[in-house]
């Protein structure tokens, strides 16, 4: 079984329960709408030594960081503002207390950086490898979440920034250069929490996510649960400095947004966008009624058996 | 350091961060007002093989309900109602799929029970053994939480069950008994979920928390935050069927609520509670003035160097 297959069905085994307010399962957050017009985001993400990080080739302050990083951009791709996490460690005897303090130095930089308060969690003994979870709670005007389900034909997709640079630097840690700035980029990911929170604000904005499995794998997601298709220019696509065009289309972990966006008003957006932030909003792309995902080199379809990153 | 070293230092750090309307750690569960006169609550609880659990000891639906009722009772334990849960389940590949869907049917049947949603989680590989985080949150209106810090000199100290089950499953289990009535309470607790819910709306129980690390123990954990002490009764305290005096006192893992109340309308609440469940609230003992903990026999204090479980 897969990650998503066991997802879909976890899924399906708990439609027939109340949902107590909570919109289910299938977005990078879930949503409690809390009253004034607001609502709580919720996610949460597991991280186990020897699957999503080696201790030898990550500081313990850089895994405190991303561990709350990947979580806040999960949260930001709601457009929500991230308020608290909750922190559960599970560490084994030769990870010591100094580890564990600088660990929770990196996590506690991130928090503050982001003014997130740490409002509990867990600390247990581990019989071998550290596990870590964190769980995320955002905030947002109910009027403001984006979900991956609102995308709509003839919407522009973007990336909110260059992709495959986390990729590649797996791939150069992986060969034992951990000290290319593409490897410190993948040990040291920037959640796009301002951008998610101001594009949050723009109606003209429909669907959005964060990448964290590849561009190929994530807009999969947006076009499920659109009940749409997507054609994508390979020309188009940002190649972070390192990276190659295959990395960029399917390499995770670049964390950063993938957005759909009312067409007329998208030239718009993306000026403001570059006005607010310095950076461009990068057009990759469009969204078209019929289901499934093209690649188009210079206009014209190219068969490519490109997929996401699989966690599992 | 120990576990409780490690939390007051990660609190300390954390201090100085914005709180955004979260009350900080130390509780059962962290608290955020959302207005309408209602708070939402929130718990984590991580579970690591080979440390809270054994593989072959536990059945995946066993592991599946008791991963739920120790975070339920944590929401119990607040006086709150637990409406939804996050999953993060870190696997690796001898859990096999027929191991997780065991775990989930097990996951279900008490969500089921006790109407909580699954809102979210996480499913991952792991490089070795299986950890298990749960999030759980609860709601309840604000004048009905109860805190650990609220016990007042002359208040009873209530037990809402018998004591010292789930440590001498454990003891059952660790011997390989694991058919007796006592390993299955440990491997299946019941959380006082509708115990916790009816007792937040008593103003006159003060302080409450769940026993999870055994009453000699977790009653420090009110008499700290209460600037309090207490007196225990020995003769008084509820063994359960299987435990001995000391068990019941030290040993974890019984999930029963302990609480203070008024002293002049403790028996009037027992009197209510048993008229409600048909069990009673057993009185233990007394809050008073002068920090400490002191153990009496027949009325007379007894020099013990008893002390709960310690996870860390």
């Amino acid at each position: 079984m897969t990650e998503f297959g066991f997802i879909e069905s976890i899924r399906e085994a708990f439609a027939a329960l109340p949902d107590n307010g909570f919109e289910g399962i299938g977005d990078d957050c879930a949503v409690l709408p809390v009253g004034g017009g607001e609502s709580l985001v919720f996610t949460a993400d597991m991280l186990a030594e020897g699957v999503h990080f080696l201790r030898a080739a990550t500081s313990p302050a850089e895994l405190g960081r991303k561990s709350l990083a990947v979580n806040l951009s999960d949260v930001a791709a709601m457009g929500a503002r991230p308020v608290a996490t909750l922190l559960s460690l599970s560490l084994p005897a030769d990870a010591t207390d100094a580890w564990a303090t600088e660990f929770m130095r990196g996590y506690r930089e991130l928090s503050e950086q982001y003014g997130v308060t740490l409002a509990g969690g867990d600390t247990t003994r581990s019989a071998s490898l550290i596990a870590i979870n964190v769980t995320a709670i955002g905030r947002a005007p109910s009027a403001h979440l984006k979900r991956r389900g609102d995308a709509r034909p003839g919407d522009a997709i973007f990336a909110a920034g260059e992709l495959g640079g986390s990729g590649a630097g797996l791939r150069d840690m992986l060969a034992g250069r951990c000290d290319t700035p593409s490897a410190a980029l993948h040990r040291n990911p920037v959640p796009q929490v301002a951008e998610g929170i101001w594009l949050g604000e723009r109606p003209e904005v429909h669907a959005m996510m964060d990448l964290s499995d590849g561009l190929a794998s994530d807009l999969g997601h947006i076009l499920d649960r659109s009940g749409v298709g997507a054609e994508l220019d390979l020309d188009r696509i940002p190649v972070a400095p390192g990276a190659d065009l295959r990395t960029a289309a399917c390499a995770g972990e670049d964390y950063k947004l993938l957005l759909t966006a009312a067409a007329e008003l998208a030239d718009r957006l993306s000026a403001d966008f570059r006005a607010r932030f310095g950076t461009p909003l990068y057009p990759v792309g469009r969204i078209v009624p019929a289901p499934g995902l093209v690649w188009l080199r210079d206009g014209r379809p190219v068969p490519l058996d490109w997929h996401g990153f699989t966690h599992y």
